[in-house]
């Protein structure tokens, strides 16, 4: 089978490799499904990181994934099981205690499965086998890339991109009063890839997130595709609708209703990054607008500019700091997400499923 | 004069009793002007602060603009000339070295007209001897308002209302990266009026200042009334609308361009804050919005939410921070201005240039 | 009474003048004993501040101190009842919960005999009165002086010298884990008073006192002299030495074991002073030894270097922090105790109870 | 040659395990070369962190003390080349620009002999090849141990024991005020270390190294033996003596004047660790005392306590916090080395010239 899957797979130049960095919950789920079905894109690896819930979860709720979809094939890697200096913290009330809903499979894979390589070194091997092409998307605590940048200082440079879902714009948090789960879990490992990281960098932040929720409509009807990908999903997704839809989850999200795939905005992004070289430069420190037409690509609004994050406050600890004033002389912007083609988006997800 | 005035301005039960704290600046000025044309507010006294300009030139600079509108009746007093304990800063640059447009006046009233008393036990005196009738409109550093609780701790619980101008709502500094100036300026002093003043409370912020500016246009009708007032708002206005077209000014701003008046809008909503009274109460965490029809009144649209000051960050010190999901627990709730009736707004602007 | 108290107590020229800012628990008491005992000094006042113990229970006990030493004619003011930021912290478990060591005195003096004056306004009005002249002693959490400079600017350069017991010269605290009580109930008052009192600055820290500690046999013969003064310290002392011999209260100790009365040694060198003006003037950055042989003085080596506070740390909020190495460039040194005349300091205790 | 070393140096089980981790300036070259000359020590690698001087400068010092001491066949490894967060900085003015006395060798040996593999998963893998038996000694900021644990968090309860220089025990900074040179120059590493690093752990802060510095007259003796390594050792050593001497390093140094070569009390204390297993247990939070009269060991009076690593303060980033209050609740304890057999020491010092 796996030989099967390789045929159809295979890797050609025109193909966008991607390597994914995650802490498998739910929506790293749902992100890595939307990956592994685009039809141009290559996965190079999957290296794992502690984060919505403890490494060893991550790393069977990953096997499981591919397992459904049928690509175990794809090299899987142990990373970080800890914040470089924050305290431990997971996200087991919306994820599940098992960080995929709390709906065991006997069956899963083990991980026996594993690569032996460790994530970190993994990780540097891989893009330096593949110098300039691989996209690196970051669905969890950024652990794992502050360590690479360490051990490899030209790590970030090697890279064709980032891709990043974390952070906040308008200090609104959903973890800590002004921070958002996958930054304020390391906020240091954040600061050092927002700061050390040159490779064009594109954010998917928690308010970006928010307001770009689909409604639960579509929801029912994404989840109710008759396929055992679709099956799997309804099952991993329950309990965490629950939680999305009720009293105590609206206090954190910043607007609008429905539901909420954060992980998934930064993927899709990623798969369907054509776009954004389409986008129109501005002035610096102004809005950065793109105005993309194509009906087969996602639209995204952005804004250019420099991001770093607060490491010592009280209730700021871990924010994403955006830096319009132009004080911090930083050459590196970044791009940080405004609109999704929501169309588009639902149409990748449909694919995911499929 | 001074006889005359108090003849025709003579406070009765139903005037509205003001205590102004201000640094005053060009819009300082502004904000003084608004209130001292409603006709149903009587100004109690002005306390000074060191803010936009230090505190011998804001001294000298409110009692230009009491002389302007014949209105030397009114005590002013010397408060805090610096900090709890952040290093000074004044805002030279935007008010001129003066703080307010550096068009020297040659016969300005000097000194001596300020009254003996310190600031601080003023404010505390002018209170107690108006229980639960006085508002307080602060559109300077909150220094003074700090020291007045260390000296009476029941101050607070004996004003009727507190309209502050300062602080953020969407981490959009226009000061540092974060910060507003008026509570970068003293974040210390921030901090302990918002967590010690639990009186009503009322903040017109900077990003709510600047969704809400008005056009240049008006500006020019404003300033081109034919009236000694209008002619003195022109002069010492000419500078700051300057920078506020400038290149510079406008990474400052979160949206809009425009003739922000800031402190205006404090001084504005605590002139005409009988709306207030009408808003319609939500559910605590959510918004509290208020939609009033009456043609005479301000239209705020309002917000209410536990607030803090963040102290210790590198990029967020003196931020204003929102507890959204209620992590402080904290019972008092500040009223967040979100939207202003712009026409309103405009006609108050206009009387007080008349 | 009191009119026979004038005529012995008459000030003269030659006479100290001290004011007393006392958050009055048991050392306190017996500081302020000590300056009663004093032949050539006269108590302006004594401003009360929270602390070991609530501000009310503060102000019972200065009173009740007075009223055993028959010195109710000293006026007592009320100051500050909370810190500027820090969370409200005393020290019951020490002091016990009426501060003195639960010893009540159904005869103690009311409160009425206050002064109406509030604590800092009384404090600058005193010390205007009389500039150059009058030596601060502080024992209490600096919230009073720190407020008093915020009121009146030019009260420090006005004061003739200030004596503080509180802060640490090697990280070792009492309270937290680097901080002493006094600096850590109220940190940003500290380090304003160590910043912008740039008077002469004398500073018993929490080691130096503990380096100076003195024998469990001298307290007993102290304690067993027969005077009402006598019999009224061993009653109100008996809960704090027995926490004194507790293992607990070894973990805070930094060297040696036995009654170490904190605020009496800052007490002790205001009151006898005129060494430190004969101390040998050394190089800056190194030790400025003085080595006093007058037997009728304190002994006291000293070490004069700038201070400051810091005010960030997880750990070390609070510290006071040494500039040896010059970094801060501040003209402005504080003199830091570090030894003492123990049979002088003893002899000074003994006259205290008699 | 490296046969007849590999001859003569053979390990044998009763041989102690050594892995150097460097910031090869001077003294780092005084200490590794006191290893080099211990009879019963085997080295298994030396990684390489920046520190005193640039990366690139501290492998070619290492290899030119290995060069000197025919030792070339010890593996030497690329470690990071900068700190987690902190910004970089290096000790220049004190060990050269070079980072070893700007004395360069025109036959250095060149880079290609470093060994291929990344320091810090060397490191790990030669830990791992010798469970329980390696004694790390640290002389460098500590970047490579904090990226370890990282990559292997087992790591630590691996080490049979970890030698620490850095920190300190009384606030008294070389570098900032309150902060150590090695713990300064990667704030979060030294947290990551002391709070992971679960082996026993021995530390020589600076306040103990200005303790125990040796007399001026001792490093004439020293350097005049007549060897090829006293003159490489006199020609290195030339230019931070001098420094050593000069009145701005007086300001650093808490007492007593001489030569103090810091990293070497570490290395020495892990050469000769023997006495160690001889300390006399004592009761918790007060000093582990040792008094060992053993002529052929280090004499060591040792403080066993919790300690960790002040990360937020603005004087006291990077201070090392010694919870002697137990306030920590922390099980681990390090211990702090407080005195030295001096005699002792300058043998091994002697002998390491030979």
């Amino acid at each position: 089978m796996q030989a099967a899957a390789d045929v159809c797979q295979r890797p050609s130049t025109s193909m966008k490799k991607l390597l994914i960095d995650a802490d498998t919950g739910v929506d790293d789920a749902q992100a890595i499904m939307v990956a592994l079905a685009a039809p141009d894109v290559e996965i190079l690896g999957i290296t794992c990181c502690y984060g919505n819930t403890p490494l060893e979860n991550v790393l069977k709720n990953t096997l499981r994934v591919l397992k459904v979809c049928n690509r175990l094939d794809i090299p899987v890697y142990r990373g970080c099981s800890q914040p470089l200096l924050a305290r431990k913290r997971h996200a087991s009330d919306f994820h599940g205690q098992d960080g995929m809903g709390d709906v065991p499979d006997p069956d899963a894979p083990g991980l026996e499965l594993l690569q032996k390589r460790r994530g970190v070194p993994a990780m540097v091997k891989i893009v330096n086998q593949n110098p300039g092409e691989v996209t690196l998307v970051a669905t969890a605590p950024l652990t794992n890339l502050a360590v690479a940048v360490q051990l490899d200082p030209s790590f970030p440079e090697k890279l064709k991109a980032l891709y990043i879902m974390g952070g906040n714009t308008d200090s609104r948090g959903n973890t800590t009063m002004c921070g958002e789960f996958n930054f304020v879990a390391d906020p240091e490992a954040a600061h050092i890839v927002l700061n050390r990281y040159t490779c064009p960098t594109y954010i998917a932040t928690w308010e970006f997130s928010c307001r770009n929720s689909l409604p639960w409509s579509f929801c029912e009807t994404w989840l109710s595709q008759n396929t055992t990908k679709a099956a799997f999903m309804k099952e991993i997704t329950s309990l965490s609708m629950k939680k999305q839809q009720s009293a105590e989850y609206q206090k954190e999200i910043t607007a609008g209703k429905g539901f909420n795939s954060c992980d998934t905005y930064a993927m899709a992004a990623a798969v369907d990054d054509a776009l954004i070289t389409e986008s129109e430069e501005v002035s610096s420190a102004s809005f950065k607008i793109q105005s993309v037409e194509s009906l087969k690509q996602l639209l995204v609004l952005l804004l250019q500019v420099a991001v770093t994050v607060e490491l010592e406050g009280l209730y700021t600890r871990g924010m994403m700091v955006l830096d319009y004033m132009e004080l911090l002389n930083k050459k590196h912007k970044a791009t940080i997400m405004k609109k999704v083609d929501l169309e588009r988006f639902k149409q990748m997800l449909m694919d995911a499923l499929k």
